[in-house]
């Protein structure tokens, strides 16, 4: 009998933001490999299944990615049903596609049920939208880990004209603010720093591009949303809206 | 007592797409205004509750935006649970924003359920990764509309950065695939018009930039999902990922 893998988007941290099919899938599970940010009260939906945390973690992998894409393999010509559980959507800058690339080449039948990622969840709970008429018609969604993934796509942006929203930039933003600064992107632009949105952990800092380049403190190591562009500003305004998020620390 | 608003997205199309936190606020609602293209089969599941279609077809609104925000805040003033149920991601190109905006000046107590956005699960479900190493580290999402959206946004792009998603673009398709070629992207850039994804009136387009600059004929009249970069190409690989989507018409 053969088995085969749902690649499952757990969505941005809170359990109950996984999707309906997701979590469906991830009960009838014979064995789980999840990403360690996932909540472990989503994992134990799975309970009986076998469950092992293969990565990932700002920026390091406490496994390799093609160790799981071995694992996943293995368990399922063993005829398992295999999750593997992945932070926020697999294909948004998660890495999803390495995975169904590899085990499409290896014959193994695989379902992707799509997730919400932390670059759209974490702006909402923020009561930011990240396009809103008269301010911005588009967003830009970039990995923050290192300049060759960002830089060519933020030089070339006109200022102004969208939603700019970083993941994994924490240890760069300020590498970041400088880029835009220097693209003619003005100072005052309202920027977004949200750290582990919509988890018990969650945090806020609002400031702007310039606070942003010349860094402000922002304590916190969970994940970080970044988002940079006039829409922030709305946060302020809608703070009836902000449900889950306290606002740590504020901007110079 | 005071009644209260809940922004949910609805996801993509397929009803098990809504996370869990969305449809047990669903279930609780006293009230339910839900966009014309959400799942009925969705919208039942709010069974106690009275229910209104509001819009929104592919660009025409059956009740003005002013008119949804009057509706919200007076039935929250009833005191009433009242649920707002929107396509995809309230936020993402979804005018959640002026929801949430007038229902906080009007000091209702509002909460934000963000959803799975077809920008995101359109590719996902036809195999295709927003991002991938070495293709593509960024993704702007655009809406379509009208040139004033997408054009101040694609002009700046460098060609091959990045992947293009565009939602409402099925009308300006060819307008924005020459925007692009005039740009410098390349002719073969591979591009995907999914439509109705994630339902069962899925269809599938894929074809390159120039294809889609010379109108191919491209049938369906669900919501669209245009998907423009190399990250396409590994759709084709990868045809044992695409569990729910037919694929209709085909490239020149």
């Amino acid at each position: 009998m053969s088995g085969r893998v749902t690649l499952i988007g757990a969505g941005p941290g809170d359990p109950e933001l996984i999707t309906v099919k997701g979590l469906r899938r991830l009960q009838a599970a014979d064995i789980v490999f999840y990403d360690a940010l996932v909540s472990l009260e989503l994992v134990a939906f799975a309970h009986h299944a076998r469950r092992f945390p293969v990565g990932k973690r700002a920026g390091s992998h406490s496994v390799r990615q093609e160790e799981i894409n071995r694992l996943l393999i293995r368990w399922a010509r063993r005829g398992l049903n295999v999750v593997r559980l992945k932070c926020g959507d697999p294909f948004v800058l998660g890495r999803g596609g390495e995975e169904a690339l590899a085990l499409a080449a290896a014959g193994i039948p695989t379902e992707v049920i799509p997730g919400v990622s932390a670059a759209v969840a974490a702006p909402a709970l923020a009561g930011i939208p990240l396009t809103h008429r008269g301010l911005a018609s588009a967003c830009v969604v970039v990995s923050g880990h290192a300049p060759s993934a960002y830089a060519p796509v933020l030089v070339g942006l006109v200022p102004g004209t969208v939603t700019v929203v970083v993941l994994m930039g924490l240890r760069t933003r300020a590498e970041i603010a400088r880029l835009l600064l220097e693209r003619g992107w003005p100072r005052e632009t309202p920027v977004a720093v949200l750290i582990s949105a919509s988890t018990a952990a969650a945090q806020q800092w609002l400031g702007t591009l310039e606070s942003l380049a010349w860094p402000a403190a922002i304590e916190g190591d969970g994940p970080a949303t970044i988002v940079i562009g006039a829409v922030v500003s709305l946060a302020m305004h809608g703070s009836r809206v902000r449900a889950d998020v306290s606002l740590g620390g504020t901007s110079a």
